[in-house]
């Protein structure tokens, strides 16, 4: 957090609309009021950030929230937003994104400020607030950056006025002097839309003329429209439990949440503190210097004293929630918060797929399988959309899928560095069966031939769901063969909502899921499939499809078949995930596009490894499965087995086709029979 | 139906809309095409009459159709109603209803065609054609009754020029002279939004000049827009196909139906005869002059010679489908077509309750479960509404139901009469105990203790259903006691959808079912009953109010429960009731007036019967009780015995709790303990 300091400037109380902001909250609201009763579990996710903290304070319920700053380079944001995950996971009430003034903080660039925020909101499905520093800025440009905030889907500010540049800052008539400043123009400009937070100073602004000016500098804040305070880092409890009397006596009603700083190391704890200007307490400095140069040490000691003071504040009953400064690291505040007993250890999904946290989406309810493992592409490419109705598309026969062409944004990138990928993708393949063991490697978690791990595939970039390994022999024998799963989930027929691995939503529900099955597969294989299939009618729904859009398919071709749903306590019936037939056409573009650009081109051009997953791109089908009849036992793993079957003792009348465009000469492949 | 000359009149080629037709077909088609998929279960309920008769055709399923008059009195209009619900279950792809130039027939009378036609299409739920005939009629009037027609949801019109009036008629330049001349007027007016049929004449039209020219009127009357013809009555197969042959011979390419009259008595005979100039063959005369006076022998023969005729018909392999001139009776035609084998014995519900069959309600598939025995006032009370989300409310909050002030729109009448109702009900009502036996005997179909077995309750006007028939000993003992049962289902947990009591929709899907339970019952039970329901939180949800809308419920209070849902291969969930907690107090005030305008009303003011059941009315609560966990066995009984239990044993501690506005002077009631 920056420095800030406040005054009232009554420049500000006055203002005019600028035309760029004419987007005000009152019609976005309206409209949501005349939707319809949403079956959306999480009732949270349709309240805003203050309404949030309102219910968890009267019910007693502690949060803790985190705060992060953005990375320096690329590599660091595709980090970032993976410890986002792994973070959010554990339940944060928000996050909150630091502001670069020095990094191009409003900009498209996959490190800025903005950037970051919006990716852990659409991309993350978390709660978060977006610094924002006024100092040096015009009017115009805050506007702007505001403006695509709220476009971005960003709802919470946290107003600062930052750090003067230069130290012949002098304040400018009519130009943003301080935070107050700040709060007051957000207000003016976009009415109620924001969550606005400032910053609070339990031993006072170092630039304040005095404590008690600095807590009226806070009231002004909170006066011009400010939701609730986070406060500066302190070192004792009580300085912070004073600092909230000392709010109250003087009229400050809104939440104040203590910012909390996990000692980590030697060397951030005297940048911060320098950077603060706040005093390190003497019994902490004579604990911390005989260990300074042990960084586990230190970092114990930190996650010890943070841990006891934490307690002292919650038992206070004045500390609502916990605001965390996590200077982008994981291990101390995670074990802080297991310790406090605040961290979520089995996050209860409240659909089966990660939810984006953008407002036009919170009544998202129902997704196509096909994304299950890839919901930052399905964000991204439905980024456009400005309806997401409850249990089905607008309009199921243009679903509008944006493009996914450029597979280098940052937030769709692999965690794992190309290196990394060639060891546990093969560094050199030498027919489609080693194609086949790196799927058997990945699915069951064990090295390749090369000794590494396959710890992701182009289509999964992580390792398989505990759902999908209770179908791991079935998946195991099939890839072997040359059946290269994607996508799979088993037959589910009524388990309990609480279920540890396949439950979702509320307590006291029960899940469904018909058996689906989605995997490449030669053309030799579909010939013999499809005779297979027909045995299976019309228990099996099924697509068929090669890169070409050649489709083949025995189902209705509008109608999306409901694959996983829940029937819950007082609730309407919430379905998920569909198999839909037009979004399958847009999602077999990506599934074969990402042979190419996340696995083919880690070889040289014109190699036989390349050649071979090019082979592969253009022969290979897509197919998906999908068993109706959940009741009984999954029959996809019979199909198959009857595949194979027919495959190995093919009828003598039979004669042998051969698939349309085998390429004769380019072909590098064995033509061997699978085992 | 009535007699027709053709002819082509070329002042109708060239037509300048009416202001008053403004509604034109695309507007309305292309906003159902922005619709989403539907997951309404009878894809034909999406198709115009044309099209599934194309459909069927082409399948070589042949079908059957009935045609009806308007009935002359209010009474009968009553009973006709109840008999499309009748005829209707056996599975017609249409109805038509003739029109009665000398009834008022395009008024809001009762008798009317075009409510007649209007109460089979909205409330009965059967594609219906409205006849209309516009010899001496202008154009204005015509557009009229076509857009007063189109806005009740009729989709099809048989277009007859109708009998001249008098003896003088002369064709009028630019008026209606023939049919083809109110073909060409509706296409001009009305676009392609109705399906138009014609007449044909097996035997030539009695006016027309000669056979040939009456095929040729009838070739203009197809050339102009009429979709299908519909011929007059005949007595020999061979007539018919000759007719067919000739009119394919001369370009006639359009469905050509069959017109069957089965004989049912000597006058009838003779009357239809005389009105379309028939000769009835010798060999029908000769079997039917020696048995004129015995009606059930005549129509034995007429059911005998009819069933041959059409198995020769349908043999022949050019007719598709049967229509029947019912002469507004039931048994020859059902018995027929049972010969035949096309009366559907057992049929499916698309849907488990009556759909609607106006156009703006094909994609329903969803209601509040109150309505279940009274689809016809939910139709009524919801006809204003412009959309029928899939599975949900446009706006849960305000659904905005008309007023049900009129008790006797005729279909929702009370098949039985006062007489009848008071032998059910009771001639006398002693105590509220009186009330009790007759939703007793109501359960168990048995005669009350003055004989007369009670068949219907103001809420339901129909024998119980076999599906509540599953309950009957629980529901008995329940009402026994006070606790006057209304509404109620029981637990299903996927059941085949072909299961023949509580099956609905295509095969291969499974259904499932919330028990669901709604009654009536005293102040004094609902005290106890409140303490009961604690223990079975969160498992029953459960709504409970009186008549001034006091309102006690554990309920989410916008979120509509799914106690009614199926899942069929490669479709979405359907979940095609709800309890609504919006609804049930539109549903509440519907429920409470039935005591009084329905029962109470028919005792004289003041007596004792009128005030036991006013008291009622006054006191008692309406309950609704969903059991959320479906899989387990329904606790609703256990809640109810609970109840009881509590009520013979209080505890020690308990203060008597008086109801709050028991009226000490004007109740009859005797305050004994119910046994």
């Amino acid at each position: 957090m920056v420095n800030n300091v406040q005054r009232v400037d009554d420049t500000w109380r006055t203002c005019t609309k600028s035309d760029s902001s004419g987007t005000s909250s009152g019609g976005e609201s309206s409209k949501e009021s005349s939707r319809s009763s949403t079956p959306v579990l999480d009732a949270d996710r349709m309240d805003r950030l203050r309404d949030k903290m309102r219910r968890r304070t009267e019910s007693g319920d502690h949060w803790f929230s985190l705060e992060f700053f953005p990375p320096r380079t690329a590599s660091g944001a595709v980090n970032l937003v993976s410890r986002f995950d792994r973070m959010g996971s554990g339940g944060p009430l928000f996050i909150d994104i630091t502001w670069h003034p020095a990094g191009d903080p409003g900009s498209d660039k996959e490190t800025s400020s903005m950037m970051i925020a919006s990716t852990a909101v659409n991309y993350c499905g978390l709660e978060s607030i977006l610094h924002l520093t006024c100092c040096n800025q015009t009017k115009d440009k805050i506007t702007g950056y505001l403006s695509k905030a709220k476009r971005l889907g960003l709802k919470n500010i946290m107003a600062l006025r930052g750090d003067p540049v230069g130290a012949d800052w002098e304040e400018e008539e009519g130009g943003f002097n301080y935070a107050t400043d700040l709060v007051k123009h957000i207000r003016c400009e976009f009415d109620d839309y924001f969550d606005i937070c400032v910053a609070g100073y339990p031993t006072g602004h170092p630039e304040a003329e005095s404590y008690d000016e600095d807590l009226r500098h806070l009231k002004e804040k909170v006066d011009a429209g400010a939701d609730f305070i986070i406060t500066q880092l302190f070192f004792r409890a009580d300085t912070f439990l004073k600092f909230v009397r000392d709010c109250r006596a003087i009229g400050i009603t809104c939440p104040i949440l203590p910012g909390i700083f996990p000692i980590q190391g030697y060397q951030s704890l005297k940048q911060l503190v320098k950077l603060s200007k706040l005093e390190v307490p003497e019994e902490i400095m004579r604990v911390i210097e005989p260990i300074k140069d042990n960084d586990a040490a230190i970092r114990n000691y930190g996650i010890e004293q943070t841990v006891g003071m934490c307690r002292v504040l919650l038992e206070s009953g004045n500390v609502p929630g916990l605001h965390f400064y996590t200077l982008n690291r994981e291990v101390a505040t995670m074990e802080v918060l297991r310790q406090l007993g605040l961290w979520i250890e089995d996050p209860r999904r409240p659909l089966p797929w990660a939810v984006s946290a953008h407002p036009k989406r919170k009544v998202e309810d129902v997704r196509p399988i096909f994304w299950a493992s890839r919901p930052k592409s399905y964000i991204y490419r439905t980024q456009d959309w400005d309806d997401f109705p409850n249990g089905r598309w607008g309009n199921s026969s243009s679903p509008a899928f944006g493009e996914l062409n450029d597979y280098y944004l940052f937030y769709l990138k692999s965690k794992s560095s190309k290196d990394a990928l060639l060891k546990m993708w093969g560094e050199e393949l030498t027919s489609e069966q080693s194609v086949y063991e790196v799927f058997t490697s990945y699915i069951k978690a064990q090295p390749n031939c090369a000794g590494h791990k396959v710890m992701c595939l182009p289509w999964n970039d992580e390792p398989l769901a505990p759902e999908t390994n209770l179908l791991m022999d079935e998946l195991d024998k099939v890839n072997r063969r040359g059946v290269l799963t994607i996508n799979s989930q088993p037959t589910i027929n009524g388990k309990p909502s609480s279920d540890p691995i396949v439950g979702w939503g509320p307590p006291g529900g029960y899940v469904f899921q018909k058996a689906y099955l989605e995997f490449f597969t030669s053309s030799e294989n579909i010939t013999v499939l499809l005779k297979v299939l027909k045995k299976y009618e019309p228990r099996v729904n099924y697509h068929i499809v090669n890169v070409h859009g050649q489709n083949t398919t025995n189902a209705h071709d509008m109608q999306p078949n409901a694959v996983t749903w829940g029937i819950f306590p007082g609730r309407e019936i919430v379905q998920p995930t569909v198999v839909d037939p037009v979004s399958f056409m847009y999602w077999k573009d990506e599934a074969f596009a990402l042979w190419i650009e996340q696995w083919a081109k880690l070889y040289e051009d014109e190699s036989p490894s390349r050649m071979i997953i090019k082979y592969i791109h253009d022969n290979y089908f897509l197919v998906n499965l999908v068993d109706n009849d959940f009741p009984l036992d999954n029959c996809l793993w019979q199909v198959i087995d009857d595949m194979f079957e027919l495959l190995d003792n093919p009828p003598e009348e039979q004669p042998t086709e051969q698939p349309a465009e085998q390429p004769a000469e380019e072909s590098p492949v064995e033509d061997q029979p699978p085992k």
